[in-house]
C-alpha cells in the first residue's frame, strides 16, 4: 500500500494560496502550490492574475516584478506579461527579431471569503469545479477570523490531527481537561465525518475557550457536540452547544502543499464565530479568542511537525493507528490523491470497497455510516 | 582497509547519555545513541527508565511527554508506557478494541558517577558487562568536575587527539610551551596506553594549568608524567607530578555517537582533581580550573571538527599518520568497532596480529609493549 | 549542447583570490578556487605563498596555522611547510622515523593591482601566461576603488548580466531611466565586445551616477558610450562621455568560482575613476560613489542569484535568450571552459564556426564583427 505521506494532494480543486487583503492593487506576491511557484498580482482594475513564477527569458521570479496596469513586468529586463501569461512586450526587441518565447503558464484564479484561490490542475476542469461553500460566511450572525500559517508537515497529518479528538491531552494546558466521546462517524468515498460529545471533566477551563463556545457571554457550563468533517480536500469543524440551534463556531480549513515533495503545507483557516446578543461583546473578546486559537494551533503544529520529522528520519510511515475513523480518513486521502512521483502507482478508489461506499457520493451528501462503531445518538444533557 | 571514520562504536558497552542531575524526578529528557533516539525519564520513585523515543502510535517523541508516577504518557494522545516499554493504557480504547501495538524498546539503564548510562547493544550482555571503574571518584582525596559537550566529529578523532600529546602546539596560548616526550607505549587488543614526560620549555605558564597540576598551591615547577589510555571504548588520562605518590588529577572520558552516521559525538568527561592540603583552596580555584579546561577543550574541539569537515569534503580518510601509537589506536578502534552500514565488511580483530596481542587481554591488563619504540624508564628529576 | 552552468572556468589563467592589504606580513588567509581550498600567507619578507589548504598529516586547514619567517606551521601538531609546499620539519620526528608525507601542493602566485593572483591550472603554463593588463591602474589620471564580494551564482551569469545592458530596468530606482541602445558588437573566439549608447530618458538621475560619469563636476548632461567586453576569463567596462578624450571610468572584473560545482563565485572588481580637474573633488565624492556602486551591485546580485536558484530548482538551464550577443558570450564561455565533471563532454571551440571566428584571435585583438546586427557608428551629439 502506498505510503500516505508520499501521496500528493489532487490538483483538480480550488486551493487558497493567499489572503486577499495582502494583495493590494498594483502589487505582486510569490506563492506556491506543491512546488509550482506562482506569482499573484492584482492589476490596477482590481482583478487578480496568477502566473507561473518564472520569467520565460531568464527564469527570474516574476514575483520580483512590477505591475503596470494589468501587465506584469519582470524586474530584470522588463519583459511584459498579460494576465493570461502571454508576452505583450520585450522593450529592446522589434517585431522582426525572431520568435520570443511563448510566455508562461497562467492559472485560473478566483477570490472568495477573503482568500485568493487558484486551480492548479487541469484548467478545463476549473469552470465545472465549485469553490467550497461556506454558508455562515458573511452572514449577520457570524464574524470570521482568518488564519494563514506554514506548517512543516504533509497535509494528511493535519486531517488526522483534527479528526482524532482524542488528542485533547495535547491541549490540557490551554483548554483544561476535556473528555471527548465519539458518538458516531460516517465514511464516504471522499469524506469522513465524526461527531463527538465534549464534556468538561474538571481542571482549569480557559476563558477564551469558553468565549469561543459562546458560553462566557450567555450561559452556564454545558456539553457541546463537535462535528468534524474531511470533505476532500477541505476540512470543517462545527461546534454546537447542547440545546443550541446553530453552531457557536464553524471552522473551514485547507492545507495547501508548498513544496514538490509536499512535506510542508500552508494552512488556511476561516473561523466563523457566532455573534452574541450583546453588541460589541465579540469585538472585545476578539483578541483573546485570537490568542487562544493561536496557542491551540501552536500545540497542534508542534505535534504534527514532530510526526513529519519522525517520518523523515524513519523514511516511511510507521504509524500504528488503532482508531477506525483515522484509518478511514487515511484511505480517503490516499484514494483521492495523486502519485507524488509519476512512477509511483496509487491504488484506485475502486479498490477501497471495504470502507468507502461505491456510490461516489459527494462530501456534501453524507454516506451511509460504515466502520466498526455504530452511530450513537447524542444523549440528553 | 575500512575507513576508520566509517566504523561504528561497539554498542555492547555501557555508554553515558545524560548527566544525572539534569534529570529530576518526574522529568523526561531526549538523548541519543548512534541515531537511536532515547527518552530518559525519572519516575517519582527516583528510578530512571530509558525508552525508544517514539510513541508506538504516531512516532512522536516520548521525550515530549509527561511522567505520571512510574509511567510516561505521550504528549499527543496520552498513550501510557511502563518503564519496560510496554503500553499500560490507551485512554480511549477498551480491552476489546483490537490489538494495540506491542510498545517500544526499553534500554538497560544504570546510574553511576553522576551519569546515566544505557546499554544500547544486546540486552543479554548488559548484566555481564561491567560499568567503567573509577577508583578515585567519590574518595575524600578527589573532587570531580563533570563535562558534557557535543563535538561534531567521529569519536575516533577524540581518541587520537588525546593520545597524541604532540598536539600541545595547539594549546600554546593557554598552557605555554610544553615539551612532551613519549616515554613508552603499550598496545593490547582493546587498549593503547602511552606515558609521556612533560617539561616546561619556557613561555607563559597558565596559572590554572598550574593549579590543575596541584602546583600553584604546593610547590615549585616540576616535571610531570602523563599516562593516557584508550581502554575501549573509554579513555583516561592521569597526571602524576614528579615524586608524587598519586595523580594530581585523573580524567575519564567517553565519546558517545549521537547520529546514525556517527559524525557527531557527545563527550562526557569526569575530571577528578586531588584536593590540596589547605581546606577550601580547591573550592576557590574551581572556577579557574573550569575556565582553563574549557579553553583547552575548545581548542581541541576546533581541531577535531576541522578534521571531520576535511573528511566530509574529501569523502575519505586521507590522514598520513606517522606516530606509531596513533596507528595502533586506529587499529584498536577499528577492530573493536562495528560496521556502520550492515553491508560494510570490517576486518576482524584476528587480522591485526602485527600490532595487537592475540590474547584478547582486557584494558585493565596492559599487554606486552609492542610497536617500534621500546619502553623507556622515566629519568630522575 | 552542454549546460553552460555546468561548465567550469578554465584554470589556466591568473585568478585573483584575495585583496593584498588583507594579507599583512606574518598572516595567513584561507581562500578557494573552484573547490580547491588555498592557504595564502605572507612571510616576514613580504612575499606571498599559496599552498593547498590541508596539512598533509591530518588534513586540518593550514590557514588555521601560524607563520614563522617564511614557513607556515600547522596549528595542530606544528608540522612546518616551506612556500613550495614541502615539509621542512615535524617537531617530534627524527630523520630516521620513516618517510613523512611529501608535503602539499603549492600554487604559482603573483601580486598586482592590489590583488593576490594564483594560477590554479597547469603550473608549466603560469610563466607564459600574462596577468591581465590594466593600463589606467596607477596612473595620475585615475584612482581605483576595489570590490570583493561573494555572489551565489555561476560566473557565467555575471558575464551575461554586464554585457546585456538592457537590464537597466533593474536599476531604475538607483540610476533613473536610461535608454541603452546597442551600437555594435564583435565576437571572437575568446571575446565578445559590445558598444552601447546611453541616453537619459528622464526620471530621477542619481547624483552619484552623475559623479561617476564625471559629470557632476565638469559639465552638462551628456550621452555616453559604454564599451563592455568579455575577454576570457575577465570582463571590462569603459564609459566614455560624448566628446571626451578618455573614459570617465574603467571597470575590470573577474568572477572566481569558490566551490567545486562553481555555483558560487567571488567577484573582484577594480573601478578606475578619472580624477576631475578640481583637486580633492574625487576624494569628497568617494563615499558617495562607493555607496552608489554598492547599490547597483546589490541589485545585480539579487537578479543573478535568483537566476542561480531557478537553475537549481529546475535542474537545467531553461533560459530563452533572444539577444544575439548574449548567445555569443555563452558560446565563448562554453568553448573556453572546462568540463566540471571529468565524465562530461564539452563541445570544442572548433564547433562554433557560426559565431566565433576560427582565427583564435586573442581578446586584445578584436575580431571582425559578426552576428545579426551590423556595426553602427556613434551619431553626433
Amino acid at each position: 500500500m502506498t505510503d500516505l505521506r508520499r501521496v500528493g494532494t489532487n490538483p483538480d480543486f480550488w486551493y487558497p494560496v493567499a489572503v486577499s487583503r495582502r494583495l493590494r492593487p498594483g502589487r505582486v506576491l510569490g506563492t506556491a502550490f506543491a512546488g509550482e511557484r506562482i506569482a499573484l498580482y492584482r492589476g490596477r482594475s482590481g482583478a487578480v492574475h496568477a502566473l507561473e513564477d518564472r520569467c520565460a527569458h531568464r527564469q527570474v521570479p516574476l514575483s520580483m516584478g512590477v505591475v503596470e496596469g494589468e501587465t506584469l513586468l519582470c524586474c530584470y529586463h522588463a519583459w511584459a506579461y498579460r494576465g493570461d501569461g502571454r508576452i505583450s512586450r520585450i522593450p529592446y526587441l522589434s517585431k522582426g527579431d525572431g520568435r520570443p518565447p511563448r510566455g508562461v503558464r497562467a492559472y485560473p484564479v478566483r477570490e472568495a471569503y477573503g482568500l485568493v484561490f487558484v486551480f492548479p490542475g487541469d484548467p478545463d476542469k476549473a469552470a465545472v469545479t465549485a469553490l467550497p461553500e461556506l454558508p455562515a460566511f458573511g452572514t449577520p450572525q457570524y464574524k470570521t477570523m482568518t488564519f494563514s500559517r506554514t506548517v512543516h508537515c504533509h497535509y494528511s497529518f493535519m486531517h488526522e490531527n483534527l479528526l482524532d479528538m482524542n488528542h485533547q491531552f495535547l491541549h490540557r494546558g490551554v483548554v483544561g481537561k476535556l473528555r471527548p466521546e465519539l458518538l458516531e462517524y460516517r465514511t464516504g468515498a471522499r469524506s469522513v465525518e465524526a461527531r463527538y460529545l465534549f464534556t468538561h471533566a474538571g481542571g482549569k477551563r480557559n476563558r477564551s475557550a469558553g468565549l469561543l463556545a459562546a458560553e462566557g457571554i450567555g450561559g452556564s457550563p454545558s456539553r457541546d457536540v463537535m462535528t468534524i468533517r474531511t470533505a476532500y480536500p477541505y476540512q470543517t469543524l462545527d461546534l454546537v452547544p447542547e440545546n443550541a440551534e446553530r453552531p457557536a463556531f464553524c471552522l473551514w480549513a485547507a492545507y495547501v502543499p508548498e513544496d514538490a515533495e509536499q512535506r510542508t503545507c500552508h494552512a488556511y483557516g476561516l473561523l466563523m464565530i457566532e455573534k452574541p446578543g450583546i453588541p460589541g461583546a465579540l469585538h472585545l473578546a476578539w483578541p483573546f479568542i485570537r490568542r487562544f486559537t493561536e496557542r491551540v494551533f501552536a500545540e497542534d503544529r508542534m505535534a504534527v511537525e514532530a510526526e513529519q520529522r519522525a517520518w523523515e528520519e524513519q523514511g516511511e510511515d510507521r504509524n500504528h493507528e488503532v482508531f477506525p475513523l483515522i484509518l478511514d480518513v487515511r484511505d480517503v486521502l490516499r484514494s483521492n490523491g495523486v502519485p507524488l512521483d509519476p512512477g509511483d502507482a496509487l491504488d484506485s478508489p475502486a479498490s477501497h470497497e471495504g470502507h468507502a461506499s461505491a456510490s461516489g457520493c459527494h462530501a456534501a451528501e453524507p454516506a451511509t455510516p460504515v466502520g466498526e462503531m455504530p452511530p450513537v445518538e447524542l444523549p440528553d444533557g
